[in-house]
């Protein structure tokens, strides 16, 4: 079965926590950490023991849970400035982070709409962790829908190649780009996947081997250059991959790489699968030309193993992410459905449907 | 100016030597080693404080000179056994390094041709100097023509992109793909270069980035998977790279990445150029197809540099090299001139010029 990213432990008397894989000691050693206190979260999110959109999500209403649940006793207007106190620490653990900021604001606003209508001290902790909760089983929920949408893409005997992690340790629930070959592998279909390294983090090699290898999976590793090759060979059926942030056009933003691999299976008329909850479409972005990509530091490439491979002074151009235009994306899944050649009407009226 | 890669310092008595880069503490330290035993060459060749083809054979002449420059006191019968036994010695040094088994068979061809023709020991001496020197002026030489032909195809202010290793630490010379480079920076021309750092072994970072800050050349470092956006920001003018062996239909075998780069720079309208000495196109092999593909261990991939970086058991696929179809290719440049479209009666006249 998938590994379970993180998940909250509840206590006997308001004394839970929240429980995650270490995510920086995979793929050498898997450890689960018990996270228990507001200081202890930002810590995890800011050294990435907790990383991927959705997870950071996740774990962002955990400590707002960490920070109020021995909190009760407090009077109800003193409680809700602790509340939005508690969210503005959570906040800075990662200043780019969208989710981190998404799910917290969610928090909040679940506080202000309890306190305005009237809900005392007790009520507003209690709604805290309905609403922290219900971001997790939405979260996964959402996962699943996707996994089973994507599934029908998926037949028996294919192997697909991925990029980056978009999988389970990115999530909290069966992950985006994994959930439909964790699906098609659930219904029994034989399905095997190559897995790019990715460059320069190695979230591929570190994390997405990792947990496939865990669910059973025929996964194998590449470096990012041999992916041409591999698809030459005729070893890919189909690429799926994940996404950080789509424009209303369909253009697809995620980890530096997806774009190389999304030609080259245009070249070798491979199918190029994004899988995405709605809540990364940015209808305010009119095409990928406006997402602002984050460059990274130079020492990820220069001494990205520890021992420096280039030399003193070098030059080094590292952009994090990069953005597939629509005309090379097959389809889009999302967990109300899978729009085929996407296009700014297509992806509106999948944004307008319940 | 460019590195010199190997030289053969002459002594005052038959005690030269080979002094060479010791290219496996590139790009941490700059260190120079003296080679002066058969023994001593053959480890240099295995632990590839030498590599590169061209460079390969030039060191094989040379480790030869080690062999038998002070034996020129045996009798001429005995002599040529040791010459013959001197280059089975040293063809062990890489199983399949081509150019080694070239080189050495060109030593031994020359004592045999001297030896027939009735040369005395002190004359089979002496034409293997002639010989190993040869070798290397006439692989330094082709370099520079390459370089001189290619700089046609380099405008002043171009930015190129290149992948692994084919400069002037891969030959006696002033290398294969970034020769025309330095020729153009010679000739006034402001030419800058982006360097994949060419996964796994690291080339292109740990060597081409070296030597093109040595050469004072404006070279950026990138990871494989960065080259598609770099090219759609319009950052590249044309992709340069060298090549292990081209079919006569103008297939181009080259470090595995290479074919990706020219699929990604035929979708973005870039030009892409191999240069490579006419010894590298193998007219016996009608495409690429029947060229065989080395595989790398999965170490290179898991444990890249110390660290293990995939879980215990993971799979790997690691192909060392890749076929470019000739119709990616926009030019092969040549030491006698550049194919442009390459076909296989292109490359056969090429081949029959003098």
């Amino acid at each position: 079965m998938n590994v379970s990213t993180l998940s909250w432990i509840d206590g006997t008397n308001r004394d839970g926590f929240c429980r995650m894989v270490e995510q920086t000691l995979l793929p050498a050693e898997f450890v689960e950490i018990d996270v228990k206190t507001v200081p202890d979260m930002v810590d995890a999110i800011w050294r990435l023991a907790v990383r991927g959109a959705p997870a950071i999500g996740v774990a962002a209403g955990y400590g707002m849970l960490l920070g109020i649940q021995q909190e009760g006793g407090r009077e109800r207007g003193d409680l809700m400035k602790h509340i939005k106190s508690t969210s503005e620490t959570l906040a800075k653990a990662r200043p780019t982070a969208v989710n981190l900021f998404w799910a917290l604001e969610r928090m909040v606003l679940r506080a202000q709409t309890d306190f305005e209508g009237g809900a005392d001290s007790a009520a507003l902790v209690a709604g805290q962790f309905e609403e922290a909760k219900s971001i997790h089983t939405e979260d996964a929920a959402q996962c699943r829908r996707m996994g089973e949408l994507g599934a029908d893409l998926i037949k028996d005997g294919m192997t697909l190649l991925t990029h980056c992690n978009a999988g389970a340790l990115a999530t909290g629930g069966m992950g985006t780009a994994l959930a439909p070959i964790y699906v098609a592998h659930e219904q029994g279909k034989n399905v095997a996947v190559f897995a790019d390294e990715t460059r320069p983090l190695l979230q591929g090699a570190r994390l997405t081997t990792w947990e496939l290898m865990q669910a059973g999976i025929d996964v194998t590793l590449i470096t990012d250059n041999m992916a041409a090759r591999v698809m030459m060979e005729g070893k890919i059926d189909a690429v799926i991959v994940g996404s950080d942030r789509i424009a209303r056009n369909g253009d697809v933003c995620n980890k530096i790489g997806t774009y190389g691999v999304a030609i080259l299976a245009k070249y070798h008329g491979i199918p190029f699968y994004v899988v995405a909850p709605r809540s990364t479409i940015d209808v305010k972005v009119a095409t990928g030309a406006e997402i602002p990509i984050e460059e990274r530091p130079a020492v990820e490439i220069t001494e990205g193993y520890g021992k420096r491979t280039a030399p003193e002074g070098a030059k080094v151009y590292a952009p994090a992410f990069d953005v597939t235009p629509a005309e090379l994306v097959t389809a889009i899944v999302t967990e109300v459905g899978i729009i085929h050649s996407p296009t700014t009407e297509k992806i509106l009226e999948a944004m307008s449907r319940a």
